[in-house]
């Protein structure tokens, strides 16, 4: 897998009643990828880039990084610490939280 | 290249006397790329998602696309077809629009 990574965080707010990342907690955990970022020192190894929706909604908060085209799903603030230390830093993607690879999930 | 491509749109606004995007045009392009998506019915071969702040604003407006890592910088609505049609379609990143590769421009 390529060394630099690119996580996108959706940070969508929809209309009340309509499920969506920025309503579900999503500006905490692009806080936290920030943080690390910068606590880390990550420069060289990943950038954090906040988004408007991402498309599957019913999965979010939705995190993506490129260019593994990893999707996660149902992402808590404190699954940013593991995704960092075992995606970002030693390459492999966390299993658990993975709801598509290649394509947003739920696509044909 | 993977067939799926993921358009990401810096859609970013900055205060008066900044560069950014968002001034430069961004949304012109982000409506281009949702109208090909939508009439040339690319469902399958692509999503187009806003974003935030990608970083080298002054080569915006910036568009990357993934999983390729291709930068593009300085895009016009113009250009937009280009893209859509050699790189989405044909699988051909267009050259004249590359501001970096893998990473974005002007880093390390």
């Amino acid at each position: 897998m390529s060394e630099f990574k690119h996580v996108f965080v959706c940070m969508q707010r929809k209309p009340p009643g309509m499920p969506s990342c920025g309503d579900k907690g999503s500006d905490q955990i692009f806080m936290k990828f920030q943080e690390a970022l910068m606590m880390k020192g990550l420069f060289n190894k990943m950038a954090v880039t906040p988004t408007g929706c991402l498309g599957p909604c019913m999965f979010g908060p939705n995190v993506v990084v490129y260019p593994d085209a990893i999707w996660y799903g149902n992402v808590t603030p404190a699954d940013v610490e593991e995704i960092i230390q075992k995606h970002i830093i030693e390459g492999q993607p966390v299993e658990r939280l993975i709801v598509s690879r290649g394509k947003p999930p739920g696509m044909f």
